[in-house]
């Protein structure tokens, strides 16, 4: 629904479409901050695709959905954009977790190495000529940008092991209403889950070419309705100082708008980056000068999904990354 | 299973038995501030209940399942106390709300005439020989206790109308996961819910002698898992003073352990009522000295639920009112 | 700080200054959501204020200070913005509430005569060619706009009092740290305060033109950061049908974008005017068909403050009216 | 205050005193769940201490009060239980953050020796016999308990570090308001703060014996008002099972009745042990079988501090480590 009040508003988007699974049907969108009414829904086929002749397919379904409509969509020369955990992963063992079954697993492999893995501050020239972009998890997004620039720069000791302490606000756990999102649950809480099991964990892996032993994973529940904060520890190969630390950090993202490099002390909260597409990115070095501690924030619903995707659009279609996300 | 902590932990209660609909079933216990581990549930079955030798019967259960166990439980000389709505009203307009099917509507209207209304500030003496007790709900209790002295005291213009705007916990919404109990719905938000329709309204209005027409009732969902506030609107017959007010609600308490009345200008909050079984009373008085705010507050799930029902049973065997519940 | 947000985005405000009390001082905007850096405050002066060619003044200061600050501003040729409570009230009575200790108090009464009450859904045409504008209080905003078509239109029985059952986010008692606002005096919690006697009611009374005794208003602290819901309570002098009083809303906020008018049963909650300058309102109307329920919400820092604040900039210089404000 | 409350209701307490720093000074208590009225103040004075005949003094002073209280009651043969940070560690280096000014430098050397560090699942026998309790900070509480099993028996690999990730609720950050606490920079957010330089650092490294380049501590400030949870990642020296790991929590803490250990894949979590004087453990072992997250939880109110505090006192009169705990 952020990614729908996103197209409304971008300026080089023509009369967006928003399809559901059935005709008539109309959803309720109380998510969205400026605005509590409701939204017409196009019965979703693939007809009328192709009368509204849709260029971009953004596809917010489950990843099962995701794989079969995405080799459809290309068929028919439509990009996509696909914010389900389909078409991120490009290694056996970390597809397990999501148990794919594909009719045709030739083709789905064909087309997986075609997708390009949408974290622009990574693969921007790649994003901008690919037909299927796989819109990294909102955990993985706020691991992956802290650690980029440090593992990139061969300056931390990967043998000692990174560890990630992530905590995300409810939304990232989906609309559904079940036991463990219902407000009794999660107010005045705070719990971990899915400790050493979580689905994100393969894309980290995988951007960050890191073995399975080298990163540590554990999300929490907050009680808070958006935002995550990643708290990553690592120790750095050799002893040194702060400036050169922020240095590789801003080195890194130089020219890019969404992340933001904090100087210590000063460190991001989970306030600074909501309702924004920014990655904010902080650290607070030991005073061994080896022990490393970086904290990052992103909005989850916009950073770590919708945001992100009209980032990636932005490239694809050769327009400023920032339009549309102001 | 707020009762079922407070059950076990009573002096005078020997093993208390907790019954599910099925055998064998363990239920998490994450609302028991103390507790985190789960309890053993027996199979419900009378055989169980006759073999369990139990004295008294709390029922927990939806309305309709009250209205068929209760009749089943008095035959064998089980005392019950119902914590529905199965046996609050009178009235049969009231009652429409629930629509009951009772397979022995004259046995129901039999029965319905030994219940009693489960408010120990008000019926007392009934309370200690009842067979079948309706505990009150919680927006009645807070609403009628609020009220009553007043009423009672014939200083109310009942004409010029009586309003309640109350606001409610979570926990109030059941144990359901549903869309309206999901935390991103409730978190950073108020809403009102079931204007002139909810299902309290009748008990207030048989409990206070009031007509329809005499009394509006607004419920709101608060950000907190647990806790009401009434913020109740009327007009004093005559211009009174701040101390004749508060006389006319201590004198009517007088004795009664478990209603706090607070002397102007001080007011209760919700917080200072939480996880005790106290209903906290306040008012602020008009310029004019005839317009009248009175604010009440209980802990939905004790003095509004589990707490006035152990109240109930230390009254039905003559213990001290307070027992178990400090 | 959202005012500084607002004017830095709005595409016809040129080079917006923010002035401090003091030189060089920075302030922290962690209450900005898209942005958690610092804003250089210029030191204050009326040569500054001279040599930036301001054309518009925003005062966010406190009451006295306004009262103190705006004669200065007019008489350079300045338009005022005002913020506080300083220049809303009419009525001595009213403004006792303040203590407005003025050096020139004829001066103050006559600037008092041409300011104007800055609702733009009411005195559009005045505001356009105002000096001094009065920014309207957040409470008053909400019940003011939910009051006023049905108080023009002569359908209120206003003998029969009108009572306004408000609840406010922290936000709204302001930055100043305070016992008060405290965490851990907020959070799981609701309490009333300045039942009868809080500062708004001034303005209420004054711009629905009622009497002290018609109307009865009591404010409630929510324990979440911003948005007010105002529950409302009156009786139609005569029985009217949904339709009509709908009709009635409809009408009178024709052509105004701020304002959303809800069908029946669909109610305003606080979540669906959040981050947006949306005054937002809905009814329930009784089975008598007199009683009547209004609700309407507002987020306190935008249509409370803010962002009316640059709604009625937009009407002083003759911009469309949601300039700046999406 | 909670303090307060236990120590009221404790079976084996006559008429315990509240002391405070002037006379007549009454002390609101909207903390007090079951209690929002007010309680006596006696002002301070050893006259007044020795005229109550008090047995033990607890202490919630600041620190260096504390540093000079102590030794005055010692003389006086009065035991004392001290809530602040003086008198919890040995080492000159972790005193330095305290920055103490003794006007006896010698005195409080001495008293140094005979402090006892109040954790009674390490400390029982010493405690019994103390003199002077040094009661353990909230934090320090929920990772030595969580460590200490792990490292007397030796399975950490010490050199590859332990972190604790820990997170806690506002209650922790003290009663006075300040910008960090007010409720607009609390809600909807989470922060870290002083990474590598909070004070209860010194606490863990003395009493599970680590080098301070072996411990990482990050603590986090929730949008809670009470609760602590510590993510605690280390790497076992050999693999191990899970059957082992939890036996060696259960062996260490078998017949203590204030720490219960979770068999996995169950994890604690803050609303567990919220309101109660439990420390709660749990863990998961990596698919490595030598990666392991320890998760523990404590009341940082109870456990954390007053809780803890009475426990000590029961220990150091012979009485059952749960009294007046319930």
């Amino acid at each position: 629904m952020e990614l729908a009040r996103l197209l409304a508003r971008h300026p080089w988007v023509n009369s967006p479409v928003l399809f559901g699974r059935e005709a008539g049907v109309t959803a309720e969108v109380p998510l969205l901050p400026a605005n509590g009414h409701r939204w017409e829904l196009e019965p979703f086929s693939w007809a009328a695709v192709e009368k509204k002749k849709v260029d971009v397919l953004f596809l917010a379904t489950p990843h099962e959905t995701s794989r079969s409509l995405a080799p459809e969509a290309m068929k028919r020369g439509v990009r996509v954009i696909d914010l389900s955990g389909a078409w991120r992963l490009r290694r056996k063992e970390h597809r397990a977790v999501y148990d794919f079954h594909d009719s045709d697993p030739q083709l789905a492999a064909g087309l997986m190495e075609q997708a390009v893995y949408g974290l622009p501050e990574l693969h921007a020239d790649r994003i901008a000529k690919a037909q299927l972009v796989a819109n990294p998890g909102c955990y993985a997004t706020s691991v992956i940008l802290a650690l980029a620039p440090l593992l990139r720069a061969k300056v931390v000791d990967r043998e000692r092991g990174i560890i990630s302490d992530s905590k995300s606000g409810v939304s990232g756990a989906g609309k559904e209403p079940s036991t463990r999102t219902h407000f009794v649950s999660v107010a005045d809480n705070l719990s971990a889950y899915s400790v050493f099991g979580h689905r994100h964990v393969g894309e980290i892996l995988e951007q960050l070419d890191l073995e399975t032993t080298e990163f540590t994973f554990t999300p929490h529940l907050l009680p808070i309705p958006r935002g995550i904060l990643s708290t990553i520890y690592l120790r750095l190969g050799q002893p040194a100082t702060e400036a050169e630390v922020e240095a590789c950090f801003r080195e890194f993202y130089a020219g890019r708008p969404w992340v933001r490099i904090f100087t210590p002390p000063q460190l991001p909260q989970i306030q600074f980056s909501l309702y924004s597409n920014h990655c904010d990115i902080g650290f607070c070095l030991g005073p061994d000068r080896q022990r490393l501690v970086v904290i990052s924030c992103v909005d989850n619903l916009l950073k770590g999904a919708a945001g992100q995707a009209v980032q990636n659009m932005n490239l694809m279609y050769g327009w400023n990354e920032q339009e549309g996300l102001n």
